[in-house]
């Protein structure tokens, strides 16, 4: 454990550097380059809730990719102990042969194919030889250096694995990555088919010395460490799989999102090519080629005109709907409704970043009448979801907009992963936020709240990402 | 979300902080406390393992109460955000009165009573007024602020409470915290009563204007919100039942423990006052009049020489029971035997921080041979747990301990949860640590390991802190 790896005493530095760090030319060429994406969304980059955005989002991005300042060496070295083992031909443990493992390690990292980040638990594994192990933090901060740049999972799990062969010389080292990365919907593909749930899950490893193949007798030990985390070897896809179905801006769904849209914004383009060389990366890079392209049509999904133009074929649509259904809220005799886990996803205006996760809306609902289908639901929770948004602000537009149909008495809950609240430097991977609008009778009876909470699943595993 | 709250470029900072931060008084003074400490346990402070532990501790001590320096008013100012709510009336909405909250933020602090690390899972709801709500990380930073302290339980909820109410002016604010404190066992408890497992775990909230009452409307809504987390309002602690149920130094079982043990070492007990003196703090503020002596207390479990002192005992009694059931290992009709989940209970030498978990211990039986008893491996567990240590190295002792009375083919796993990687700038809440030693037949024979490593039980419920 050298002193370089407690993140100490950041307060009183980050004070004494705060005013260094903003005028530092990487971090103005990346507001530079926010403020034309912002513009390029159709906003108003001096609205108060955007005013900061800019700065935000090149302070995450310089201190989410900080790992290409790093090196693993200088955190391993003096945190290398002297650990007798047993004798040669007794057995293996301690300093000598004894598996050493450190589970379930919360990490996030930059997909190097569209710019968003991704989650990943990171399971390492190491072999001491040499009757030298090595601080347990330290296999963490390390695979954290390589998480903090922009990746794809298997050359992240290769320089993990790689880095701990050179830093500690053990006889081997196993690497597993559970790694999700959000999906894409569109606002075109969603409105069409309500399956884009979900994330992208894939499995991968690395390894050397006696880790040497697949079938290695070590790997037995190691993986029946975690088979109570789901993670076998059939699971762990080949290196040739990966390419393919890892991010989502590859998938075939992206692809149908013309092409012109990227051609027609080629400042929006340039910008994130400039992110990129800010960030110290090689724009021309193979794989970071197609980049700016996958980011800018992530981005274009929460443009701001595009989706007030929809709004309004779409409300005409809903008031044809109910005028074939008769009259709403006229009757006494009534009783409550739920539709639950209506999905979303949404881009929070503060760091530009996912947020994404489940409506619940409560509503009263004349006995005999047909209730709201959810699928017109589920369209007006896309609509607000696709903007740039705050999750108090959504929750709000959807009970307005609920309310104006189905008449006053709403109640909208909104449970949601935030992006932000991993990827930038509180890292809090467990937390979630629920945000609460109420209207009418909603608002005046705690009884119908407490009904309607009572309705609401367990979001504990329908929110998690990583459940 | 100001410019102070990233964490940001730390490691470069750090870099050129370090010589600045070892030389700085205070952390001089905790180095020179702790080796009194590890002189105190009769250990021997020039070797390699505990070279670096004074810094170590030091470090983490300091930067795991840094919350004295910091001021929750300069985190929220410049991240409160316009955003309009319902008209009064109507209901309840976006940024007045809909109520915002974030869940499950893992936390850590320290105990006061006994300067132990707890862990802690916070929940916080405001409802806003005034058009204003705050950007969601800052509940989390004000939240991490109080928790960087010498803590107990309610007044952290009070002072998490007050801050918000005082930095963003909402209609109300309500806090939950899950506080989970390790239990004190202690080497004569154990061995008396193998009952001693788990964690203290305490539920305590704090509110203001709208959530007034336990009573309020607005409870209702926000427990309803939590009841998938075993959160509700019977289960919160009065404000008077708090301080007896709370940190076990206080409780009879710790005061079984002959307090001459502490008068027989003042330089140590003036050592830990010393410590809280560098931290910033008052020794002889009321709440902190007992600390030294239990934290003393809760060191000198992990006595060197004591123990040494008790092994010898300890293994005439396992000799003469294995006479009396006749000679092991020498039969070639054998089955293997597992015996799983002892708990046990250490102190990392490299941080004075405890790590505990269980160790399943797998064994080659001859066929009608009475196994060994699993209260005598339990206390062989105990005995190398009681010591300053490291993981790697408790695992081999067990193992050639269990081979010297059992014979040659032994399998040790250790399962443990680091409060080293919890309480540190790493605060990995959720990992964990897994070792093997393998001897004999176990180290040649992968299908053995097989067998043992399928009988081992799901560890992500055993030693999870948290589940």
């Amino acid at each position: 454990m050298g002193s370089l790896d407690e993140g100490h005493l950041c307060v009183e530095i980050e004070d004494g550097m705060k005013l260094g760090f903003e005028k530092e030319p990487e971090t103005i060429a990346i507001e530079d380059a926010v403020k034309v994406l912002l513009l390029g969304l159709g906003e108003d980059v001096n609205r108060e809730g955007l005013m900061k955005t800019p700065l935000r989002v090149a302070k995450a991005l310089r201190e989410g990719t900080r790992g290409y300042k790093q090196k693993a060496k200088d955190i391993v070295q003096g945190a290398l102990f002297p650990e007798v083992g047993l004798h040669d031909g007794v057995g293996h443990a301690g300093g000598v042969g004894g598996l050493v493992i450190v589970r379930d390690l919360d990490l996030f990292s930059y997909c190097e194919s569209c710019l968003l980040p991704f989650q990943l638990k990171c399971h390492v594994g190491y072999v001491p030889s040499g009757q030298r192990v090595v601080g347990l933090s330290k296999l963490s901060r390390v695979a954290d250096v390589f998480a903090k740049r922009l990746q794809d999972p298997q050359r992240l799990a290769d320089e993990i694995c790689s880095a701990l062969q050179h830093g500690i010389k053990p006889a081997g080292v196993a690497v597993i990555l559970e790694c999700l990365h959000i999906r894409f919907p569109s606002v075109e593909s969603v409105l069409l088919d309500s399956k884009h749930q979900g994330w992208v899950k894939v499995l991968v490893s690395s390894c050397s010395g006696v880790f040497g193949n697949e079938n290695a007798d070590a790997w037995v030990d190691f993986l029946g460490l975690l088979k109570f985390r789901g993670v076998t070897m059939e699971k762990i896809l080949t290196r040739d799989s990966i390419k393919q179905s890892w991010c989502p801006s590859h998938s075939s769904s992206m692809n149908k999102i013309p092409s012109e849209l990227v051609a027609a914004n080629p400042e929006m383009v340039a910008a994130v090519s400039s992110i990129l060389r800010s960030l110290g990366e090689d724009p021309l890079r193979k794989e970071l080629a197609e980049t700016p392209g996958h980011f800018v049509r992530w981005l274009m999904n929460f443009e701001n005109t595009k989706l007030d133009m929809k709004l309004n074929g779409f409300t005409c649509g809903i008031t044809n709907l109910l005028k074939s259904n008769g009259e709403v809220g006229s009757c006494s005799n009534e009783h409550m409704h739920s539709e639950l886990n209506l999905s979303f996803w949404s881009q929070c205006e503060h760091h530009l970043l996912p947020f994404y996760g489940v409506v619940h809306i409560g509503y009263f609902c004349p006995i005999g009448f047909n209730h709201i289908g959810k699928s017109l639901l589920q369209s007006i929770v896309h609509f607000y979801g696709f903007k740039l948004q705050v999750q108090e602000r959504l929750t709000r537009q959807i009970a307005e907009t609920v309310s104006s149909i189905l008449g006053g008495d709403i109640m909208v809950v909104v449970e949601a992963n935030h992006t932000c609240m991993i990827s930038r430097g509180i890292e809090k991977f467990g937390s979630n936020t629920a945000t609460i609008a109420v209207l009418g009778r909603f608002a005046t009876e705690p009884a119908a709240r407490a009904m309607f909470l009572q309705n609401i699943p367990d979001s504990t595993t329908t929110t998690s990402q990583t459940s």
